[in-house]
């Protein structure tokens, strides 16, 4: 008995929505699980890197893994424990970039040991599993479902997660630099507080930008597409995205350059062909901060998690 | 020549939404702006309290006064100053209460003057003066509009506005106190920094609360309803504030309970007739304070303010 499953790539923190909006991309991570054939083999874990471009090998391979840990917690959900299991990661997703590779094989691991134990978990458990191994559920609820998703880990563990349609004609331009970003220390540069003004701008922001897409009002996106509560902390972690910042300010079809996740990858939403019309220049950005970045353009990817 | 102007009374941070959501209820003051005859008379400004019951007499009724402050601010931005003026307001919104009667009076008195001049301001022009005057734009954007309204005030001193249908079985219910809070003091209470934690917990509240008004989901708008950034702080100034939100946590047909404004009026948010069946209950917590409370029960105001 096996089961694989194939979860895309996340980018969170969209913009205002600190810790709670994200949408998903199509790269694709996969997990299978396995009961293993001879009792007593305990845990194996193998990670095969499809492209080789990607450090895994500080990746743990024993229970410190966050796969075999969510898996443990379902499991400990159910009133069991893992025995025998063979976790096989297949890696598509650039790890440690800000594109939500932890979220994908946390809900691969989560989705495949569910359906062989025969489905005892709910999405709400599923959720709210994934999100305490993860500590937040805005790369989470994306990888599940696909699209733009509105996540809110309640008091009692629970996730509120809404899915909201996101406007076709809306890209998505990832660009991931050649250095990793440990998320540990994006997350060390953040203050305890912050200002009470900084807090009220982005609330106001973060409601805008769900009125955006609701309207998929281009103009009022681009209005919404600001932050204070991260990304001044964090820019300076982030080559080139000050300037790049200030070079896409006014650029026709160009609704904003936000961190994602915490970086270092930066996310560009364009309406059409915005951001084709400025990738030369963008190029040149990056090129004076000696970063090679990978730059790739998506539409959304709507379909979430899938059994292989 | 004279205008009179009809603006609705209006509720505003309303849970989440610090100093961006607010909504219009059906409680009106007037403003009626006129030429004086005699050139040279200067400012006169009368105030009719209609129901006698708010002390008015605090209002000032010289260049001080906010109607006068704002209409100054309209000439000004046509290049042009205010000579012989006379300003009625007839007050029905009661004053000091956190129901944005100086709202209400600030763009009943632009309104007027503007219609007075021969329309030379558009809404935008409106909007962005009268919340230089008022510091904030969360009561002003339903005053002038009507229904529940999403508003924030740009670093170039512009609103960004949108006006959300909102469901019309959900019922407003105020309870108004018969004591005043100066807004100075209820602002003076909050912090100056606040938990970087609290403000991702309201960016993802105020998130959902547009969510939910899309989605008109009742129970979706319950989990919203909820504040860090100013309730906490401001929940000892209003009486009674904690113990009502205790008793209706749980109760059926009740969405929220929160901080109408500043306060000390409290807001309740009910579908149908869910506040009706607790009423005498709530009436009983106000009594055990020694407080005596208005309370009316209205459907959202979906006009904003008219020319009469």
């Amino acid at each position: 008995m096996k089961v694989s499953v194939k979860v895309p790539a996340t980018t969170a923190n969209l913009g205002p929505g600190f810790d709670c909006l994200g949408l998903a991309l199509p790269l694709y991570n996969e997990v299978t699980v396995e009961e293993t054939v001879m009792p007593g083999s305990g845990i194996e874990i193998n990670i095969i890197d499809e492209n080789e471009t990607y450090d895994i090998l500080s990746i743990p391979k024993d229970k410190n893994n966050i796969v075999y840990k969510a898996i443990e917690l379902l499991y400990n959900f159910i009133g069991q424990s893992v025995n025998d299991i063979k976790i096989t990661i297949k890696t598509n997703i650039p790890v440690t970039r800000g594109l939500g590779s932890s979220a994908s094989v946390i809900i691969g691991g989560l989705v495949a040991a569910n359906e062989l134990l025969g489905r005892p978990a709910d999405n709400a458990a599923l959720l709210s599993i994934a999100s305490e191994v993860e500590g937040h559920p805005d790369n989470i609820a994306p990888a599940m479902f696909g699209g733009f998703c509105l996540a809110s880990l309640e008091e009692d563990g629970s996730v509120t997660y809404s899915k909201i349609d996101w406007p076709c004609d809306w890209k998505l331009t990832v660009l991931i630099p050649d250095y990793e970003l440990d998320t540990r220390i994006a997350r060390s540069v953040l203050p305890e507080k912050i200002k009470i003004q900084d807090a009220a701008y982005n609330i106001r922001k973060c409601a805008m930008l769900i009125d955006a897409v609701y309207r998929k009002d281009s103009e009022l996106m681009k209005k919404s597409l600001k932050d204070r509560i991260h990304q001044p902390y964090r820019e300076g972690l982030i080559k080139g995205f000050k300037e790049l910042n200030e070079f896409l300010e006014n650029k026709d079809d160009i609704l904003g350059c936000v961190i994602s996740g915490a970086g270092p990858t930066i996310l560009v939403i364009s309406k059409n062909d915005g951001f084709e019309k400025v990738q030369n220049d963008v190029k040149k950005i990056f090129e004076d901060f000696n970063v090679n970045c990978d730059i790739r353009t998506f539409n959304i990817e709507n379909e979430g998690t899938k059994i292989l």
